[in-house]
């Protein structure tokens, strides 16, 4: 289905406030799929009705250019039209990927992140071929509150970082690879069958799925 | 592979007291294809070292009857040597599942947190075909500080109680069905690609996984 | 195979008017792959053989300028050249579709059944994320005779919707997501796990066929 | 996950009269994976409570054994414990399978619905690698309301039939085969991807789930 | 592997002249992926060799435009540089495919026959949804001393027409479809479990690889 | 679906009298899941029917031993209760397999080619490991008018094969190996995609299959 | 195919004493499916015929039962008849496991090693959720000739392994997990993608095929 | 997730010398979805920092523009900027392909074998399909000290070589075919399943993978 770009006509819409207001999540535009014009009014309209942050993902340059009052990471791929304030609480989440293919995954994942006024530190270019850079970060990995870890091909970095670490390991499949990784397929098994204990996966490139849920982890510490 | 009962020589074994340390989470034994035996001699040698707790999981009425001094569930298939004293902090796991056919892997999750010493509402038969049910408990669901939800078939509960509650959403996708369920691939599939932000996923019917999870997510909090 | 567009030779062609006779279902032209002069000259030749209707679906804008006679529904992505009668009976078909990427599948579905002179209410964007979107509808969807519900990712939205309604659910997986949902795979294989009883399930993305089942299943109550 | 027999307790049943009273569909018992003194005593309750009909679906002689008041079809593994009035409304559904193989499945469908009180006509051993069999049968399958069509292997009969008649085909796959038949796969891709128009498909050797669509189906004509 | 187009050193190549001496059949060139200048080249060179016949598959008109001594055949992609003296023996193979999206699958059979001076008769558009068209062609059908039946989607057809017939029916599934048909898939698998018996299958949309099992057939029978 | 054994009710069976002497294929008794007693007296039918031959495959001993009137090929599971006239015409059709783990299916097709009166070789032990073995039977090899090549595993037998001979090739892709074998699926995708022209391929273990099709295509040389 | 036992006629077995000249690999006996007393004279009369070694693999306790002059590994589950001499020359392979559930595999590869006369050092239980544990081991990694690296779930030792040593990595993947282990697929994945140069993979728990992977790998330093 | 050219900040790099001293590996430039000014500047860094050797695979001819001073292979598509000395020691690399469309990959092997100083001797074309081509061929193979074997489609070409020399055979599948090839899937299938000893395989295209254990393989013999 390439549905190249559907804008839903205005009787369609249906806003779920009280659901954004249980969760605490805000909608975010998936950029995908989506023309600039129709990224650039529905941030916009969010915009207007008060939504904090404010952010599409897979946006292209093409995305930035129409929406110029945002700022735009061309590696994370993320448009941001509103950061919330710095979250005021203790806690801090690495984000640690294997390889550069991985980052720009990582980097979506760090994008939203601190859109939502969290604290992220970045490890990059710490695969688990060379385990003595893994290793050579114990001690900032042991200062998360969580870890995001991005890994494609055999996806082994979140299997390490798990036994070096007392909080939740949220693994990211990538799609990076090629032949028998299958788009994302074997990173995703891998990460689901890894033998260490307290990790937890979401879909394959899912850097803002990631975000998600570890902001959900750092803020469940605080209730 | 159907390894049979492999009992590993004593010049084998090598513990990672190291790793305990940094992880906080002792040894627990797998008891599927161990023998009675195996598995009442590995949680002697574990209480007789101090690891608390000493459980295992996947344990038959044999297993039980080899180490009769433990406690055994036999829903959830899990054998406890030595419980933990309860967690002194705030926090409650909710453990919700679909059908009753998901229970043994909900038990599972729950008899694990327990020997951890902690606090656990169960939330049994809340299957999303009937989606008031789910709605009715929305107040217990609402006073978790993590979800482990349950389910099989087309697993959709976990999305429905990720738009419930703003905590951290652990799905455990179950192999109860038949067809084209193709042994917990569907629930699999199904959580990974929920449209609810905010949900992680362990391996199919892990009940263990997502308590080890569930734990390590209720204590970053506390850092 | 990427075939191209093959036009057929005249001595191919094998009508089967006695099959539609039977059936009462005319042919219908899928514009997929065909050229805009070939899918033209399709219509006119039905239009002129007294078809009723008369449509083409997966038609692209250039198919449209290529027979200027008739209607086209740019988000449908259907052509058509002859509408049928308004339906006399009674009976109203309602189809749902859960995000704003499933529109073009369910605006298949209703430009097809509108062009049978079938009557079609369209409740769009409510997915089970917020599942009182959903509930906010049960008259709307209490009303209909058939429910047609779309769906991609978990698609987990027939199983709530046909805990709702006492008619038949017709299933259409879409291929909306990334990663794991596979094209549509994650989402074919929740619907055919539905622990809802009522729900059948027909190929992804195809908005065509879920109507020509609604279509016979209306007709089905009036023998 | 084979769990054995699992007997939830007392306080986790939570029943959902109102969803009973919407859909028209009490609980229908899976007696797979479940002890015969199970199955009898959910019978025994869901008689007393006032259910119609009260049923078992995937008994084993041993299950009928353990309520020796209920009606048993060793081929369909269905146990009937109380039947509903005859449906006074219109309409038959006419069950078709391909070979002797798939006749379990169909019989599956055909007990559900006589327990509904529902009509039902028998069509066994129509396979189509010799069509005239099924062509011999043409009035039978057009005086039908509503067409259930099982077959396993290359599950080539629906769209057959679908082409003779003008009423919904429900699909049934069956996991009868070998080899490449991966267990019902074959079957399910070939039901999904009909040329015929018409046709909607349930999970894999699910007999009842087609009976349940179907009695949607006929019932929706009377609205 | 996107190779582009490789051409192989003079020192690579090495000729099987005894091979073709055993089995009859000379080097067919796959224009897949090759330039139209290699393809020309290739061509020429078998000419020169003296092979019989000579022609290349999966042609462009680019390639074909590259060499304008042969004969292009746009429907079937196939290149015929010189064809074989008409074969002098008995026996006459069908080609009948299921419907028009299948026909440049059963015209690349068609033209390779055609090439190898075999006798064919192509029967297009007698898909199995409206079985008549195919009943209606008995007589043609028992003509024929080899069947090449070629479908899509559900692949129907093979299980109709062997069932029909007393000669061996090659079956060549088809990537037509989209959804559920997964390239193809569904349309081999249906292939491969027929019920009926006198199937054997080739790979998908190898219209070429049954045109030459055909030829062995036809002539096996001369020996 | 593990039917046990279903017995048809009398009024279920429909006998199709002219698709036999359309195909010149009597109805052959599938053993599998049927019990002795049902499978003895679906041959005593069809003998008293004057079916010729009259034979089941799949069978164990104890079907053998409910019918002791047939004759019992313990390795290939066949069971005869009479045999065809031997074929007059000419032809042999060369069966040959490549471990001794294949044999079990090769002697399958020998069984149902023999009961048919059909002239076979057998060569059994002639894996490509050892290429010079398969060599060292060329001139076996080339006498045949038919080659059924029965492999599991890598599937390379029938390549080599129909690169040596110019008949053509039926494989039989067997469900021998383990771990990536995948219960034949390797040795399935093997043949299909052999770079050999003139084989095709019939269902993993389908002997009785490939025995069809070798008739069909040793009768057709005489039409 | 559960073949039982077969045993070939005489006339079947054909031996490439050619073959075991060239390679230098004598036939090994694959006990999986055959009877004690076939493995039993199958290993007397390669004893009789004078190859070295003289072993089977998957033999149960009934095999080794069945030739008590052999030395049986219940473990490995490999019965040895004859032992190689000593390997002369230089080099050792080092078999490392990942958990106690490898050993069977791990234990199949040192067995036959051993039997080839190959020395082995067994690395087990070091598996890279505790990554300290691999890594306390180096120097006995780094003084491998080859490597052997066994292990399931997400298999992640190889890649860590092929970074610490210089040596070829043969990595076996193991069918050790559940659920999303599918079988050791997912291990075989992983394998394959590894992000470290220098790791080939071989089947899934096939220990005797990377046995003689590094044999051949240790014999061609000599060369 | 196609990502484009990332091109990481200089903090994020962390070079691990200590790993290529372990392994004698230095840093090897991917070049797919980098642009040619991100692979130019990587070389240059590298032979800048005295790497040996230093190159560039999956290059395009644009990346070889951007870096003049390097040898660009286009068919390989290999860019090499600094080749080390002629390796000292005895033994070659055998790299065999078994068909045209094969030889790129075949190519990337030999390319980067060569950029390491190591002695190639390629085999291209010698398919199994005219096995003879492969048995003249006998002698080279036998020299070499590894076998490289390159091969699509049904992949048997790896186990026809590991049946005629002793050494080790690294197998490579290649993505080379349509249809049920599935891109390279059947390939892998069909050599990790091989029936002869000493075959290992790398992931689908990877003539580095392949070159990288081959050289590893070479170097052990020394040690």
């Amino acid at each position: 289905m390439t549905s190249g770009d559907v804008r839903p006509r205005p009787d369609l819409a249906r806003l779920d406030h009280d659901r954004a207001r249980r969760t605490g999540e805000p909608e975010v535009v998936y950029g995908e799929h989506k023309s600039p014009t129709t990224v650039a009014t529905l941030l916009g309209e969010l915009v207007a009705g008060g939504s904090v942050p404010v952010l599409a993902t897979r946006c292209s340059p093409g995305h930035a250019a129409a929406y110029p009052a945002g700022e735009y990471d061309p590696v994370a791929r993320v448009l941001v039209a509103r950061v919330a304030d710095p979250d005021p609480g203790p806690g801090t989440v690495v984000v640690a990927c294997a390889g550069t293919s991985d980052l720009p995954v990582a980097a979506e994942a760090v994008a939203v992140l601190r859109a939502f006024g969290i604290a992220v530190d970045l490890l990059a270019d710490v695969g688990v071929a060379g385990v003595h850079r893994v290793l050579a970060e114990t001690d900032r990995l042991a200062a998360a509150s969580v870890c995001v870890v991005v890994a494609g091909m055999e996806a082994a970095l979140p299997t390490v970082v798990a036994g070096l670490v007392a909080c939740p390991v949220v693994g990211v499949p990538t799609s990076v690879g090629y032949g028998a990784a299958f788009d994302g397929l074997a990173a995703l098994l891998g990460m689901l069958n890894s033998c260490a204990p307290g990790i937890s996966v979401v879909n394959i490139d899912s850097g803002f799925g990631a975000a998600m849920v570890a902001r959900r982890i750092l803020l469940a510490g605080r209730r």
